[in-house]
């Protein structure tokens, strides 16, 4: 998903200032930092690596501001040493051929950066570093909080007849068409995932999550739903979901256990989509835990294609009202407008933007996943040139991503974006590509979009950028409204993208309504459509 | 909406049987009946009209089984001879010519119809009669909840320009561009609503609520805010949200004081869209009112396209619990699949099916829009000849709508339709028409549809009923599956409409989730689908 690094890395070479004294574990507090099982080997070359590499990651990420750190600890493998789990370099001989089984299946690329990987997980493994240990020992000496991550049901290479991401167990079922809907070809990503369904399925990852709490010193651990979301055959999501609630409560015991072992609180943590009704039909019903006590941490969270600049905040929280349960609203690194349409990486005005409306509208805290400052610091603009992101405005937007009022002073960009997320058979229902919807009693002319915005800006130039499809002749043709008031172009635009400052006693507080206005005789459509708000003066 | 009768009134001309002893008040039970502030006067033509009248006609809906009447007392104007506001038949002269102001942009048929109407409603008024105190005297003496619903901004009519449907203050709101959105060229309905951050449209409502909370004795009082759900300037929901919410707080008020003046409770509902967040959306947040304690009934409701069959009744009562209020699920008449696609009016079957689901996932009632007995037993089916309703038909549906016990036996069909209401800027969602969407990293190939079915059947002949759109040249090339097992088609078939029989193990409590499997070159659209259980053995 990201290319590898074309320049040293930097950041790593620098040690943090602050003392190694341990502190007393914080609370959950944001943002909340998620690292992929594989991005840290990637990172890590085996020449290099050692538990020191370990401790100065974590140096890195603590002084970004990120104040509770998840290590993700699996995909189908572990990428540890696991003593109840194949672990990722099962099966691969660093000194046989690219074409050995869990290598011949990939691109030449893909066999440089898989190497790679597996031989820097090896060489700490053999240098007797559990890379979880490590990073959560150092987390608490740099005073964040300090977790793990058990994916439940990762499907990564899933289309693949072999690769190293790919376990025995999950072959075995895939041979044996127990996967949760072989019978649509198969073609289809997320027809691939074991069916939890079947008690083996869910012996296998408890003997996984009860390796972390027998052996780690950990504040919490997380059951990452959301990797890869579909658990169940299509319409047993609800019966599938009561499994998974059975399951949980025998999680909860083991998380009780190791609080007894360890003398402190193991707080026990989900993943879930960023609706809760889709959650609850998706199998992964966050409230009824909640509200049974099973769970401390609720990130409601896009699957991937997109992050959810509309998670629905205020629903949320009064859902788990009375729970005492931390609700975290979870940002992914993909920007996507329309389905299958171009896709970015958020900018730092953007990952502003995303942050900023579940906080004013009473989340808990952010959580980031894909957000590595590594592979991120090297990425580019849109313009191919410039970075996407520095090492400053990395710091300043991490930092400021604690709470809402460190972070509304910032530039942002509020997006119209989709839930990549429904449960099956739900219908479809992004916002973009938008276009007239003037064809009966039922919708207006033109069309409208909400995009939620947080804080109403006050003293800020916010202005709307639009972008405009290929199918809109004449965007000046147009006429645009901002909660009913209209709001001109700013003068001399050409192009597909035009931009409309928008007064400031127009704004409302938490979100705003976009109005396109036509005369039916003029074709357009809206592909991107960004609240622009200047950084405070 | 409804077609004038072309039968003598069978029902009205029999005699209820029960004693006329007046019984204790009942709590909120259902069904709940919203009588339409004009069905009467056009089911009652002038020379026949009296109290007796009235008194017969609660004696008919009483005896259907329902449990809780409500009586619309306005549309812009008062149905009866109100002090407060204008009454229908205001400028109206029953012995002046058709092109008088408030009739000459009717259609013929219309002026027919509106001259019966307002001779009527005339003739009651002049015999001394208030409809409203009568229905209410003879409910209670009748042992069912005798409730008055107040619209809070109908706009029948509001295309035209003038009509016995718009009031004066209307009027000179419209004539002053004080509407709710008029920039977008006002040929839309709901360009037209007043704009409620208007004080003098609050207190305009305020004195008509007043009205009935000091003349009637009245077990409750609904807010009928989905006449016409959209009360704000497009981007001011939020802020007028909070706007209501403060004049609910009078109205609260209101009926504590009524309360005191009468003995007894004198309850406060209201009618919101059918999702939570919808409804917080448009201003309407029932969530908060209920939590504040100035609401007793909250009913989540389609507007008029279709009824729902999916409203999130689960949702609704995590959200509502602890509150102690009374939610119920409105189900209007119309069932149309495709939006602006067909329609007709919902079937017994259809009625249980659509009711069902909600009171199996834990509403305390339904509650039934358009759904007046007398013009219902007029329709036809689709077939043009047998009547779509019958007295027996009628009295054992509307009676077994009590409970989910006394329905689920009863033959049923569960539909897929769409949510008719969203927040102004949210995207469309619905289902149907439903085609391939082999497109994407994102969507399965072939679709999928969900449909909430209530109880799971149990010894009850369980179908799927398809009807295929015409760009489907061979349904015999589909798949169908039902919860991941293939359910072919009854053998035979030929045409759009296929019947596949689904066997009673595969079902599912609460819903079931129907895919459609195609090869990529075959192309297929459905526009409707229904899961058909038989009535118990």
């Amino acid at each position: 998903m990201r290319l590898l690094p074309a320049l040293a890395l930097l950041l790593t070479c620098t040690t943090l200032a602050a003392g190694s004294v341990p502190r007393s574990r914080p609370p959950i507090a944001g943002p909340i930092l998620n690292l992929d099982s594989t991005q840290f080997f990637f990172e890590h070359p085996a020449a290099g690596i050692s538990g020191e590499a370990v401790d100065q990651y974590v140096d890195l990420v603590a002084r970004t501001g990120v104040r509770t750190f998840i290590s993700c600890v699996n995909a189908q493998k572990a990428n540890y040493a696991s003593r109840v789990w194949e672990h990722d370099w099962s099966r691969y001989d660093p000194k046989g051929p690219d074409d050995q089984p869990v290598l011949k299946y990939l691109s030449s690329a893909g066999v440089k950066m898989t190497r790679q990987r597996l031989d820097a997980a090896m060489a700490l493994a053999n240098q007797g570093v559990n890379l979880h240990a490590r990073l959560l020992a150092r987390c608490r000496a740099d005073g964040i909080g300090a977790w793990v991550s058990v994916r439940m049901n990762d499907i990564h290479d899933c289309l693949l007849p072999d690769s190293s991401l790919l376990s025995e167990f999950y072959k075995q079922h895939r041979a044996a068409g127990q996967l949760r809907s072989p019978y649509r070809g198969g073609e289809w990503w997320a027809d691939r995932p074991l069916d939890w369904e079947q008690a083996d399925v869910q012996e296998h990852y408890f003997q996984l999550v009860k390796e972390q709490l027998e052996t780690l010193d950990l504040d919490g651990l997380e059951l990452d739903w959301m990797r890869f979301v579909y658990h169940f055959r299509p319409g047993h999501e609800l019966e599938g979901g009561r499994v998974i609630t059975a399951w949980m409560r025998r999680v909860r015991a083991e998380c009780d256990r190791a609080a007894r072992r360890l003398g402190h609180p193991v707080l026990l943590g989900v993943r879930v989509p960023t609706r809760p009704e889709t959650a609850r039909r998706c199998g992964l019903d966050a409230v009824a835990w909640a509200r049974e006590g099973l769970v401390d941490l609720v990130v409601a969270t896009p699957f991937w294609a997109t992050t959810d600049f509309d998670i629905p905040t205020v629903e949320w929280q009064r859902l788990l009202a009375g729970t005492g349960v931390h609700f975290s609203a979870g940002i992914e690194i993909r920007y996507q407008p329309v389905p299958n349409g171009p896709a970015r990486f958020l900018s730092p005005a953007l990952l502003a933007g995303a942050a900023l409306p579940p906080l004013h509208d009473g989340a808990d805290s952010v959580y980031l996943f894909n957000y590595d400052p590594l592979p991120l610091l090297r990425e580019l603009a849109p313009d191919g040139h410039s970075p996407l992101w520095t090492e400053a405005s990395l710091n300043t937007v991490y930092r400021a991503l604690q709470s809402e009022a460190t972070l509304a002073p910032l530039d942002r960009r509020h997006a119209v974006t989709f839930h990549d997320i429904r449960a099956p058979g739900d219908p479809a229902d992004q916002a973009l590509p938008a276009t007239d919807t003037r064809r009966d009693f039922q919708w207006p002319p033109g069309c409208a979009l909400r995009v939620a915005t947080g804080p109403r800006p006050v003293h800020r130039a916010t202005s709307l950028e639009v972008e405009f499809g290929a199918d809109t002749p004449a965007p000046e043709k147009l006429r645009l409204f901002v909660n009913g008031t209209e709001c001109p172009a700013a003068p001399g635009a050409t192009g597909r993208v035009r931009t409309y400052p928008v007064p400031e006693a127009v704004l409302q507080d938490e979100a705003q309504v976009v109005e396109v206005v036509s005369a039916p005789e003029v074709a357009f459509s809206i592909v991107r459509l960004e609240v622009v708000v200047a950084a405070a003066p």
